[in-house]
């Protein structure tokens, strides 16, 4: 899962692009280091994600400004596939680049409202710049003190992150931005695989957690996903799932009826790294592809085991395993034999039938993969070659969308989260490299998690004098009596865990916490508690 | 829960009993108090539990020894009632005056080895004691090291409690001493009262802890068992075995079929003092009964609200709220009405219906049972009277078993436990005041509750120089791969974070911590894994 943060190097160019690059990733910086920065040659690498001056960026008015598609589309033959969704992939690219652009317009906004500091009306100017840059007023009370020792650039940024953040989660929820996608139609497709639910388990790494719904190319409400650190998923937890999914298949004939002869399958999502894959790979297993692939199996199989060994009468579980390359996104797939066993040297490349497959029309294409997966595993039986079909078939459009908009391979092949998500939800998490992921109910419980995570944003943030930004955030069920009042309990209780595990790091101003609960029964929006950036002014409520 | 120490009372002597009192329960005193302790006379009240010097202690091989019964059981009218089970109560007190002497022995005979010291052949001679005392050696490196500055008493009190602990648990999965209800005929009557479950809650206070086998008379093992501090229970937990209960029905035809129209029964037991009902009440409540009986009815409509609003098909389930005395093990059962909907002034008190039937036949007793039940609610239902009325002539026994052996109350009306047991699992916890309980997963969760734990044996104990004896304990399904690991991960875990957070204590030598685990699918003995009091040696497994 976790790895060595590398250098950053500037965003992958096409030979043949006609239009600059625009809108690259920008990463926030030191904040007294704008000098070094602007110095630092467009063809050479920085040290920090670039910031791009476009001469529109202050008169944007939308809250998420996507970069221009036209400009990156084309030229690209190596991204060129029959079975490749392109205006998807120009949709999701919007989409992911809108988001990112506005976490990284923090650094750059907040250092020209640094320099304003002195001038004559500041705190209207601040505003109005902040306004226009970001869509959103900073809060007063941070400006307002300013002039007795400077303005509170941590705390500022800090908050800038909470707010952007708030402010993508809403829209996710009340738009609904990535959908497309048919749960219904997914769910009767994988009914006619052979099974009624598909519970994913990948690692907790940011790198993964677009895996549902631009590796995957799945509706992310249609799956479950919970993510842990190496895959290493909770048996305990996962055999509840089963419970629950087999009772309401009794009671509500929900997703099918409990007679129906379909199964439960289970999927474990490792990673690997193509590029560099002795470092970035998944940290959790040393980086050692091998070791990763075989501990998801084994977690696979124990979970097998410990469903039939609990329950009677046949239980049973069908079991899936899947390779990530988080650098080029696309996958090896484990195919299971006749008998449901998968292997760790069996599996079909969709990069490799990516390739092969190129300027094949979309029927010879689909044979291909089918004959693909029949070729390294005869036996499969006939609803898990649809399903893997499908899973490769999605695939090409996400490998399609990497060659496209970052080149052979994503640039941030490390990692560059912009904030560690601590607790239970995070729905709306479904971009690359944008959240560190402690999935968690006790800081006791996922110290080592959260330590790697406060290790990476030292190198990421605190190495340049910026905060740490956690935010913590436990959704509930609207519908049970005192769920809400619990999560509020929960956030109180982990926030001030963190606060003492990492109080060096928070009597500095180098790390602040933000609270928020969530009903997710009734859809709602993130619903802010409090805020150690701006404690005073309920942050983020204005 | 919670109550502030009361003052030790000498043991309540019947008037009219012919034989001496014989094995009252012992309290760990001040390891240097013994004269003090030794000239308190035999009437007057003693700071801690008397010591009785019965000249056959060191010649018993028992491991537990009992009181011998008969002196306690003779003249006793007011615990006279046709529907007592004399014989049964005999057993009863056999067993848990085995148990507590077992932990009682210790001070007392720690002081004898400790006054051996400096004599010659002076480790050969505390084996020979501790062999006859407890029926087990001391650890060999702890006696060899006193040479040095003296025989470490607070880590051999604590290892003593947590060998002796040991052996009782070991006793109790191999002998299954307090078995003789039948569990099947049980389950049998349960389902023709219309409840396929009986799932309890209690406070987790110790004077509850016996609340399954002794205040109801149960087989604990046909009943669920999960202690909360006020009995506040985990709604989120309570609906996950709900629906693990229906699946089994579906699935499996346990206890009975879905199809078959029977319910979920949840109960609470709150808890009052009525002998000083402003301070020995349930802390959690401040000590106030109605409003820990308030919350107890709360919590159980808020969870029935959880499965009506969570699933649907007209998914419900019954409540029962109790109220026990723990100074007469008496109980107030609210009776529902006809539409199931209990009322915190609607109850029927055992200990009046106990005193209002002594002289009537067993017949007749069973008539004024159920009339007084349909007097407070004439429109219960035939299955809730039958239940009601069984739960209070199997308390009938109980309040008899505290009369004949007590008196018209405990003495110990407040806390004495003798350890706290931490963590998941404590099965054969059935005993009155014998272990301090906090469900846990983590420290940080339960960190309120362990605070009060140790402010009790702060008052019990370190007061007196005597360390704190914490056992973390998590059971664990065998049949579930890797559950026995995860067990062992959560000792650790949860035992480190205790020493953290009491490392004051335990850097005097005033807190130990045993770790332990147990396969409870296969009845397992406890595995012991480290014990802070003799580490070196592992400890309990000579």
């Amino acid at each position: 899962m976790l790895t060595t943060r590398r250098p950053y190097q500037r965003p992958y160019q096409r030979s043949g692009s006609t239009a600059p690059v625009t809108a690259p990733l920008r990463r926030p910086g030191a904040v007294g280091a704008e000098a070094a920065d602007r110095s630092t040659a467009p063809n050479g690498p920085a040290r920090h994600r670039r910031e791009t001056r476009r001469a529109d960026r202050l008169a944007a008015s939308a809250v998420f400004k996507s970069a221009p598609l036209h400009s990156r589309t084309t030229g690209a033959d190596d991204a060129s596939h029959a079975l490749v969704k392109t205006s998807e992939n120009q949709r999701l690219y919007a989409y992911e680049s809108g988001v990112k652009n506005a976490f990284d317009e923090i650094v750059p906004v907040l250092k020209r409202i640094s320099a304003l500091q002195g001038e004559a009306d500041f705190e209207n100017r601040a505003q109005q710049l902040a306004r226009q840059s970001f869509g959103f007023e900073l809060p007063a009370n941070i400006l307002a003190d300013a002039w007795v020792s400077g303005l509170d650039m941590r705390r500022l940024f800090a908050w800038c992150v909470f707010e952007t953040n708030r402010r993508f989660a809403d829209e996710f929820f009340a738009k609904d931005p990535l959908n497309g996608l048919g749960t219904e139609e997914f769910a009767a497709f994988l009914q006619s695989c052979g099974f009624h639910i598909m519970d994913i388990s990948p690692c907790a790494d940011g790198r993964l957690a677009h895996l549902i719904r631009y590796v995957l190319r799945l509706p992310y409400r249609a799956v479950r996903r919970k993510s842990y650190a190496g895959a290493m998923f909770d048996i305990e937890n996962s055999v509840q799932k089963w419970v629950e999914t087999e009772l309401q298949r009794f009671r509500e004939g929900k997703p099918n009826f409990a007679s129906d002869p379909t199964r439960y399958l289970k999927v474990v999502a490792y990673h690997f790294s193509s590029v560099d894959p002795a470092h970035e790979g998944c940290a959790a297993h040393g980086s050692d592809t091998e070791k990763a692939a075989a501990a998801g199996l084994e977690r696979l199989l124990e979970f097998r085991q410990a469903i039939e060994n609990s329950f009677c009468c046949g239980a049973s579980i069908d079991l899936l395993l899947i390779g990530v390359d988080t650098d080029t996104d696309s996958l090896r797939i484990h195919v299971p034999d006749a008998d449901g066993n998968s292997d760790l040297g069996r599996y079909v490349s969709s990069l490799e039938l990516f390739d092969g497959t190129r300027g094949q029309s979309e029927t010879q294409a689909r044979e291909s993969i089918r004959a693909a997966i029949r070729q390294v595993s005869p036996g499969v039986s006939e609803g898990s070659l649809e399903l893997i079909a499908m899973l490769i078939e999605n695939n090409f459009s996400q490998i399609a969308y990497v060659r496209r908009f970052h080149g052979p391979h994503y640039q941030d092949i490390g990692h560059a989260e912009r904030f560690i998500g601590a607790g239970i939800g995070f729905e709306e998490i479904q971009l690359r490299n944008l959240m560190y992921f402690a999935y968690l109910n006790t800081v006791e419980e996922a110290a080592p998690d959260l330590d790697v995570g406060i290790k990476i944003f030292t190198g990421l943030n605190v190495a340049h004098g910026l905060p740490v930004p956690v935010l913590v955030r436990f959704d509930y069920h609207g519908q049970v009596p005192g769920a809400r009042d619990r999560a509020v309990e929960r956030c109180e209780r982990v926030a001030a865990a963190l606060l003492e595990r990492y109080s060096d790091l928070f009597e500095k101003g180098l790390l602040h916490v933000m609270q928020v609960v969530r009903d997710c029964h009734a859809n709602g929006a993130l619903e802010v508690l409090t805020c150690t950036a701006n404690p005073k002014s309920e942050a983020g409520a204005h």
